[in-house]
Formats: structure tokens, C-alpha cells, sequence
């Protein structure tokens, strides 16, 4: 990714420092913010600092090694285990998250001594957003096949470069269509109550010089109704074993409208993202949030100053499920750096299994 | 409607100036504004001051009233004549608002002197407000019958007193049932980007003390999926001759997503909403409104001061249609005045020629 000019990942680790793109303040400032301790990175994760299935992976992989340089010679095991639980606990729902804290883990529990697991857990850290950054870069190859000149996408939340720590999974494809000279036009789904649609993907398509235009999530029916939308291309936060896909609320009303509009929904996902341990997405835990992310919307006053205001009346309630399910049904296809996959439990089972010899995920419940 | 123990109407005449239910401070604020001028009622009619259908059509009327009082004895008529293109031009898609402009103008041109002109404008436009009140009763009775103890209903936008002169059109229903002992708990849609459902509705059913809760609209997939939603009510803006339904951006997608799951789809609206002129609903013309609306959001700041708040980055652009078109066959019921109808063109006409005896309103386009 380009930001000013200059190139950046979303999340690093820097000595034993994380450093983050701020996603607090973003569109209306870039920053970098850094958490001196697995505890900071935590917080981080929970307040969605950093947020997007991918770019949680990697600050969680790196928080573990945080935890591992962190903890002490005596108890140095315990320690590791109580910095995994702390970092499990933050976000229920991305499967991201549980994949590299166990992969770190299960590094540091071959490591023989403490000094060695603490270099193993920075290298395995460091090879999870390596290879994260390197899915996505294939996502976008694999993808940009079905992007032909002129083609109009709906995206739903954000699932490019800074849902990742670079490319991204659902923006990935545009990105290397339009360097490899094809024009593809973007709508994206302002995405309430946390707008990272209107926020984060009308800046990042910006930065990148990708044509686009922000639309209410109300008015998803309304463009699909009149032939504007080519294609969807969403992201995921976890894949369930026979293809059930669970991602940001209101995935599912964007493959029902697609589905009775007769148009393609793809769902662009690396590995990470898959889940074989979980038969079903009924199964996946739905995070449920703060109704303030409903009543409360941040953005920049016209004198420059961030600033929250409550859009509700005092004393009214909400719902925020952050989540929703989109049974496999819907999908037409996965978008991943092993290729094009049917939504079915077998296609999915002979791309994860195939991956690089790495200890499977399991054993482990988020619920 | 009762707000803070005091009746009131959304929209009235007092003497020559209208008043009007402030409609950009609430739920923050409960302000009363006054409109001296015909040119004051249209301007607020534009910058939805006030708004829905039924009371854009009683401010309507009255601006007439006021446009009758305003002209001058010579070139009566065509300054009456100027007045009634000034506030047709205010905005394009509700039909009430049309419909009480012809009602008036009528009244006005059967008058023998610029003296009886005043006083039958004055008359018509009273007469079109109390109709308007009187059909939301009589809607809410009627629809009431549809709604059993404990069931779950789905709106959107604010189609309850606010939007007519008072009872509402989809919200009218639930206040009777409420009253007639019956529970009925209200999902609330947002409905960005003004977010009337969560400003407008909420505050309602509060101050009505019913049972509800706001979503994001990206949140009703997901409600309707967990089969929590037994039915749908919500208004219309326009109703073409063979049932198609204009209503506030995002009724498309909630219809779309009651069908996929079974769910019964509502509209409620009055005669003045139905307009037999045009054909079909792709006839009927949807307002493009200010990109600044999906830009911009409008709250109370922690310290209490209203403020705006732009969401997206500086620059981007936004698309923003403000209805969207619901095709007949989406509609389980219409629930009118007239009683509930099949979404079909002899059930319509029937409705709407039966109605008292009145000049028909044809001869006018929006377009």
C-alpha cells in the first residue's frame, strides 16, 4: 500500500514495540500509534484500533511475541499462556485472531529454552504477516481475472489494505486489475454503524486513484434494481468447514439482493480465514457490540476538530450484532491465494489441508 | 399524538403563519416553528423542517392557504398560480403533496372573488389536514386488527404522527393495537442516510411508550434471518395505479428480504398517496438529494451542543437517491382508510374513486 507517497504495512513490529495505522482517526488524519506491551496491542484489538480479519491475525501473531519477550525466566510457559488467553478474549469472532495466537504458541511450546522460543515466537509472528501480506497480493491476482474493463463492484465494510497487513482480500482484485489497466468502478456501502465503508474504503480506493462512490447502506436495493452492480466482492472474518461465511453486518442482506438480482458474490478470504474445526456457521460466535456504536457517530466538525455526536434520542436502546451469517448457498465462489473455490465442504478442505506444513488449528473454542 | 403531556399537531395555521413540529432538532430538541409566508412553508417543505408524506401534504395545503391570503386583488390568479409551481417544485416523489396543491388550487379557482378564494383556500387546506388525521385513525384501526400480542414488527424511516398531521400511516397501527391493550415490540430501522427511524421513530414510540429497539440498517438481514421479525409496516411516498410503491430509500431491500423469508410486507398510506395518473412505478420520479446528507451526520455533542460531523474523507463523493421503488408484488396488503387491499389495479381504482366526491387530480406532472 501507498499512503502519501510512501509505503507502509498496517501493523509492525518494531524492537518490541507494534506499530499500527490508527484507524480511529482515519479518513480525517493518518497516524501511527504504538503499543509498548501485548497488553497495548490487546486494548488495540478490542477497540478495534486495528481492525479487518487479516490485520487482527497479524497484531495478534505479533502480540504473542510481545507476550514472549515480555515474560519472565520463572513461569515463563504460564506467562506466554495467560498473554494468549488475554489476547483470545479481545474479539470473539475472526478467526484470524485464534489462528495466530496458536500458531506463536505452538512455536514457542517447541522452542527448547526460553530465549529460543522468545526468537521463535518473533519469527513465527513475522512469518504469519509475511504470508498474510502474500495471500492477499495472490487474492488480487487470482481475482482480477474475473474484473473486466469497465466492471462495477459493490464492497461491503472494508476489506482491503487496511483490513490486512497489505493488499487485502475483497479489494485486493480491483487493486491489480487497475495496474494492470483495467478501470473498475467501486460502490461502497457506508457500512453503520461503524461507517468503515464511508470511512476507510472511499480513502483507501482514494488513495490508490480507484473511481468510486459511497452510497447509504439503504440504498444497496436501489442499485442493484437498476443494473448498476456487476459483481460483490466482500471480505470474511471466518469460513466454516461446509462454506458458511460470517462477516460484517449486512453481508447477508448484499447476497440476498445479489442472489434475487441474479448477480455474483464472491468472497475473497486467504487461508487464515477458514475454520475446519467449525462444521457450520451457525456455530461461529456473533459478537455482540455497545448500542453506542449505533447512537454515536465520530467524524470531523467543520472547524477541523474530531468530535462524537449522539444521533438517538437519550434513554433509547439499540441492537448491535457486529456480525451476520451468509449461508454458503450464497456464495459463488471463494477468492483465495489457492485459487477459485466452489462454496463447497470438499473444495474448502482440499485448500486448507493443502497449505504449507504447519501444525493445524484445533483444540481450541472462541465461544 | 401527546408529546410531553400536550396534544398536538405535526402541522397547523394560525392565523396566516404556519406552524410546524421543528423537524431537524428532534429527538434533541422539541421546537415549534413558525412559516409567515407561503415562500417560509415551501422552503421548510424543501429543507424537510417537516417532512412524510402526509405532512409535507398539510403544509402543502396550508402554504396555499397562505398564498391565497398573500395575493394582491389584481393578478390574483396568477399569483396563486406562481405560489402552487413554487411549492410543487419543492420536492418531486410524495404525492400528498401534490395532491393538496390541486385541491386547493381548485377550491380556489370555483371561488367567485379574490375575498371567497381566500376563504375556500383556507377551507380546502383545514379540510385536507383533518381528512389526513382522520385517515391515520382510521389506518390505524384497520391495521391494528392485523396485529396480535407479542408480535415483532419491522419499519423503516418515520411513517407515524410526525409524517402526518397526526396518527402516522405504518405506525398508526401499533399505537392502536397499544391502546387496545396489545404489546407490539418495534424494530427500528436507522434509515441513514437522516436517519429519521433513529431520530424520528424512536423519540415516537418513546413518547408513546412502546416497546423497541434501533438497528443499523445493515442490521435487518440478520433480525430477519434469526426469524425475529413477524411483519413489516411502513408508509409510501407514491403509489402508482398498479400498486407499485415509492417509499423512503432501503423499502426495496426490506421487501426483498420479507419475501426471501416469508414475512408479510405492509404499506399503509391514505388515498391522497395513491395517483392513479401514473401507470407504473418506474413512472413515478425519485428525488436525488444533497451527496452532503450520506456525508454529513447530525447529533447532540456529549456537552449537549447540536453539531455536524463529516464521516467520509474530504473529497470523496456520495450517491444519494432519497426513495426507492417497491414493485406490487412485493406487497402482502395496502392498509388504507378503505380497508386493507390486494396490491392490485382494480382493488386500487375501487379505493380510490369511492372516495368522497371530490374533483380527481390529473393533469399535473412531477416530472
Amino acid at each position: 500500500m501507498r499512503v502519501q507517497g510512501k509505503d507502509y504495512r498496517t501493523v509492525w513490529l518494531e524492537g518490541s514495540t507494534v506499530k499500527l495505522i490508527d484507524q480511529h482517526r482515519l479518513p480525517h488524519a493518518f497516524a501511527i500509534v504504538g503499543c509498548p506491551t501485548h497488553r497495548d496491542t490487546a486494548e488495540a484489538i478490542r477497540t478495534m484500533l486495528v481492525r479487518g480479519a487479516g490485520a487482527i491475525g497479524a497484531a495478534a501473531g505479533y502480540a504473542m511475541a510481545q507476550a514472549a519477550l515480555e515474560a519472565p525466566e520463572a513461569g515463563f510457559a504460564a506467562s506466554v499462556d495467560g498473554a494468549a488467553k488475554t489476547i483470545r478474549s479481545t474479539r470473539p469472532t475472526a478467526h484470524d485472531l485464534f489462528y495466530a495466537v496458536e500458531h506463536v504458541l505452538q512455536a514457542v511450546q517447541q522452542a527448547g529454552s526460553p530465549a529460543q522460543a522468545r526468537q521463535a515466537a518473533v519469527r513465527m509472528a513475522g512469518r504469519l504477516a509475511d504470508e498474510n501480506a502474500q495471500a492477499g497480493e495472490t487474492i488480487g491476482r487470482v481475482g482480477a481475472a474475473l474484473l473486466r474493463e469497465g466492471m462495477r463492484i459493490m464492497t461491503h465494510c472494508n476489506a482491503g489494505w487496511l483490513a490486512f497487513v497489505d493488499w487485502g482480500s475483497a479489494l485486493a482484485p480491483v487493486y491489480h486489475a487497475h495496474r494492470e489497466g483495467r478501470a473498475v468502478f467501486v460502490y461502497v456501502k457506508e457500512t453503520r454503524p461503524r461507517s468503515q465503508g464511508a470511512k476507510l474504503t472511499a480513502w483507501e480506493l482514494a488513495q490508490e486513484g480507484i473511481d468510486h462512490t459511497v452510497i447509504a447502506d439503504t440504498a444497496a436495493g436501489s442499485v442493484f434494481q437498476q443494473g448498476h452492480i456487476d459483481g460483490v466482492m466482500v471480505g470474511a472474518d471466518r469460513i466454516a468447514a461446509n462454506g458458511d461465511v460470517v462477516n460484517k453486518i449486512g453481508t447477508y442482506t448484499i447476497a440476498v439482493l445479489a442472489k434475487h438480482h441474479g448477480v455474483p458474490f464472491y468472497v475473497a478470504a486467504p487461508r487464515s480465514t477458514f475454520d475446519l474445526s467449525i462444521p457450520e456457521g451457525s456455530k461461529i460466535p456473533i459478537e455482540e457490540r455497545s448500542p453506542d456504536e449505533v447512537a454515536w457517530v465520530t467524524g470531523l466538525t467543520p472547524q477541523g476538530r474530531l468530535e462524537r455526536v449522539r444521533i438517538t434520542p437519550e434513554g433509547s436502546t439499540a441492537k448491535n450484532p457486529a456480525f451476520d451469517l451468509t449461508p454458503a448457498s450464497f456464495v459463488t465462489r471463494f477468492i483465495t491465494e489457492g485459487g477459485l473455490l466452489n462454496p463447497t465442504a470438499a473444495a474448502i478442505r482440499a485448500f486448507v489441508t493443502a497449505s504449507p506444513a504447519r501444525p493445524t488449528v484445533a483444540g481450541y473454542s472462541a465461544s
